[in-house]
């Protein structure tokens, strides 16, 4: 996994989730295991406001690509109601596959909660690797360059 | 479980999700057993907006009681990425336990998804039924008989 | 909804669960809205041991039938680690709709801690009800009648 | 993240989770942040089958270690009421931190499904690093270096 940056101003989009109940454990704090939820919750937002609804809406063609790595490195724990800013970039575009990378930081009290990269595989209807649409990447290009 | 309303006049306080990818199920729509998690964020946000801060805060006191029952209706399906408007109301106190009913609904194409009914009861440490503490009664009637 | 039997000898299938630390909340118990989903593997194994195929195989058909209610009510809490015992019995065959009643209770400690119940309505592609498949009818009703 | 093995071989233990309707998503396949959870289960079963109860038990010292990082690669796809085998190795013990490897593979279709890795710290009531437990430190080198 290549190195995570955990300076926010890497990361040119912002969005954000609240801990839930159901996401905390008998420990007390968030499950590790929901990390790699909420970071997906930022890929989507992050696709969504690109304007890409062609890779967000049939069942069909609900994700733009499969994951093949996920990785997450923790370093202070979240709690219940804690507003988690999840910072998103696309860190790479490869000729059929990408890559993100993710800053979790705690909202109220401003600390690095958790950093992660996923790389997703662009796959036709049967699951064959394909290169990325040019809307796709033209797309991830412009927001990612001109930010 | 008394019959719950379909009108979202009945309801005083309103709260959003958002679809996760992780929460659909192979159907392609929202597995149903995430619908009382959704309720669930509903009846905490009510409670943040009260103010009621000490009984949403250490783990100690994070549930302000405990479920002893839960029930869902289900009317139409949600998919990734819809909006869900859950309305919230506190529909029953008693000496220990209180019940809240839910609505919810689909913010871009308004109609009725599901709605809900949870019943808690307050308890001490040692998981002893007790009677609910003066402050949230005062709270909950306050703003549900005001509104 | 109907008077859910606490014996298990009105059930006649069992199936079980151990409680994985995800499942657990900052209360160090269950969380609550995890029932349903245990519930649902009693259901899927249930008509796992009926031989029927058909309908636990491809995506299209994977679940017969659509959950319109379900609901639960908690008795004693589960911890980590805990297993649970779950008592299954379809207990409604309608024309198009079926009814499953649970019993979850504590292997190790027996006593009960959830009972529960849900109405499914048969689905054809387009989302509309249908009649129960002969097969599927026949085959519960052997199952429930012999037992 | 040091190189994780495929060859089952190199693994001592082993236990099996079914796949259930909650962890697929709307794409068909099992939610790749299931995974996590998934290798969790491996860990506890791994740390049971030890004999280590008084890691296991009570809330307070129910998690011997805090995840500090995660990671996982993905080779093929399940789906519901897959089989998966988990196998487990405890790779490597630290002074205060130690790390464990999994291998998932198909039950009935033997083949790679992933690999992980995840580095937990052993962490004192405050959240601060301590050495490993002796008893801990001793059963995972037996069972280890006997197996």
């Amino acid at each position: 996994m290549p190195s995570i940056s955990q300076d926010k101003n890497d990361y040119h989009f912002t969005t954000e989730v609240r801990v839930r109940l159901s996401e905390t454990d008998a420990v007390g704090i968030v499950y590790f295991g929901n990390y790699a939820t909420y970071m997906d919750v930022g890929r989507m937002d992050y696709l969504n406001q690109l304007g890409l609804p062609h890779y967000g809406g049939p069942v069909r063609d609900l994700i733009p690509g499969a994951v093949v790595s996920s990785a997450q490195d923790f370093y202070n724990p979240a709690r219940y109601n804690d507003i988690l800013l999840i910072h998103v970039r696309c860190a790479e575009l490869g000729k059929t596959s990408y890559s993100f990378h993710y800053l979790i930081t705690d909202k109220r009290r401003p600390r690095v909660l958790a950093t992660g990269a996923v790389t997703l595989v662009w796959l036709d209807a049967n699951f064959k690797p394909m290169q990325l649409p040019d809307d796709f990447r033209q797309a991830v290009q412009a927001f990612e360059g001109s930010a």
